[in-house]
């Protein structure tokens, strides 16, 4: 099984990557995919924030990194993703995931797989990570990969 | 990847039938674990569930039903599992299923996956069924397998 | 338009009184349906519940009170009722009448119309009165209608 | 009973399409209301909502469509309608609701109905249309009415 | 300012304990009162938890441990208490919690300060402790205090 | 102990001055800080906040009115607060107040205390309070403290 684990991870965060660590003990393959937005510049390009994962996960053979624009359903198809990979952290998340959800199936027939985050990293989101280092706080402990920090 | 799927199933739903579908498609292997305890009978025996639910997925090879009692975990230990397999469908199941969850990691290193219903089915619970059942509504359609109905 | 507008009403609360005032500025008719449960005799008698809501509205010919028992769709449905009725308190309370409302609109076409609480009597229930009630306190600026109190 | 139905409809989707015909169940008259801002132009214009609407609705009495700016309260007041129809997919959207059903009924004693979403559409709204449209998918089969399509 | 912090604490949990130690940096005195129903024994005697948790905080002058029966906001008043501490773990605590904390403003102008639970402890509870307990699995690290344990 | 009550209070609102008088009941002082943006200029400027603000409490030693810009936590540990407290109206507001407290909890060790907004609050807030007002509606009602008004 072939999954892919979508977002705009910007930063990838320690809640990203324990998504990832759980999902591989279910699935034989994870596609880490980037999504970017050209209207929308993030804190990090695309391509640092590809990097930055790839480095992390260099030489693990089950795992592939990639950036894309558009809907996330459209690109899982174009990789052969079998699944979608999702965490959640809570009610709203999961409100909004089950929309996403319902909508990938009626329009692709492509099924939502659902973990549920730990509790200790339920509050680690990547915009309070950009908000707490745009006030001077060192986040490298909420960051997963050598994200370029100020 | 062999999962649990595990409840009461008293009875097994329309509703329980379609995330055994959906999760055959994500698991190898699936064990359909009808939960019992012995000072609460239900309105089935344990025995006539296992055997109602068996006979829908004879032939199938993926699929093993069984009983047991006592923590689902501990039996899906037991049976050698590797992953929980949970249906949500609203909010109150969500927060349910993530304190079990929770749960099942701390005390056993288990994983949850976490399928969400699909929306058509998101009413359907065997508790509304007996409801309905025992008010002289006919309720075959919200029954998978062939249960004795008065 | 003719709405039921059913509970255990055990007692009849300054809540449900909201919702019936309410009810009549968009229904021409409404049936206070009291449901009773013979194994679970409640703390008033049905006969005391109808007979104390039926004194509150005497004299309005928009308003029936009746007593039932069995699944509420299907005495709506024997009155001739339209619809049905329902207050909604919380997000509990919410996801609770959903259910029940898709399965109304599922098993007998019934559609289910919600008026959200009033915020100022959103914590007033039936079994937070029998509470208070029982430990001592006044409860009568609480309880609509003649309800017999120790 | 006269209802107002309102909302930007930018597009009216086969779910708002869903509300009116079970608000007419209940209500002699709607009135669909297109609310538009002039400093966010939608998709559509204004007018192109309300005439691909009015067709849809084209010969029967009991609807009249409309388009507004500023409150929709007010607007509800100035059609003469006894009461604001809407209709509910979420626990987010009863929350939201709810703080303006409140508002409504403090400011204007203008008094609010919710129709719960039938589940089959819970996931459709005209944020997650525009999406799939921009992105290239045909979603034709869930607009409802003649709305220009690239 | 004194608050009291109530429950059943059958048993007191690490979570409990938590609560406790955030409200001592918040309050300068706290009664621990654990409440029991003479006709729903528990798991420990009131006596026997109540012993637990004052010796857990003997020798800490800020800290009174009482048993109760009957509504905490009238046992709250009866010890001079100035406000309630609770904690929350979830969405639905919330809302219970809520639902209390209206009901004790309207009944006795008792004020709820709410602690939201730590993340970590957030799927602790005495029911799961006392479930994994009737299963065989060590609770030790669960609970706060020397319990009698099987 | 000494409490820091922060928002954009643009404007305050009845909401906000129920916590405050709530919150003085429980802590020895209160600073209302005043959050600021630069580059989202308010309706109010942070300078006509602060002054309205002070006027409601002038006189009354236990309150300091200050203006910040930043996070809040950073300003908190800046005026030596000893917690920081919040209202909550809604489960959304819950969700978020959980996510912020966590978070301060983490990088500052700084403890989160709160109330649960008056039922007869809840739907009020700064942002409803505007767009009334932009469409031409008395909302002296709703505002505490003499905001200059169109």
């Amino acid at each position: 099984m072939k999954a892919l684990f979508a977002g705009s991870f910007d930063p990838f965060t320690i809640g990203h990557q324990s998504i990832v660590e759980r999902g591989l003990k279910i699935f034989d393959k994870l596609i880490i995919a980037v999504g970017y937005n050209e209207h929308k510049p993030g804190e990090w390009t695309a391509g640092q924030r590809e990097k930055a994962i790839s480095a992390l996960y260099q030489g693990d053979p089950r795992i592939d990194v990639a950036t894309y624009t558009g809907l996330t359903v459209d690109f899982a198809r174009h990789c052969g993703a079998d699944v979608l990979l999702r965490g959640v952290r809570s009610m709203a998340d999961f409100e909004y995931e089950r929309n996403i959800a319902d909508t990938n199936r009626a329009i692709a027939g492509m099924e939502t797989v659902i973990l549920i985050a730990k509790p200790e990293f339920s509050f680690v989101s990547s915009s309070i990570v950009r908000e707490l280092m745009h006030n001077g706080h060192d986040v490298r402990k909420y960051i997963a990969g050598d994200f370029p920090l100020p």
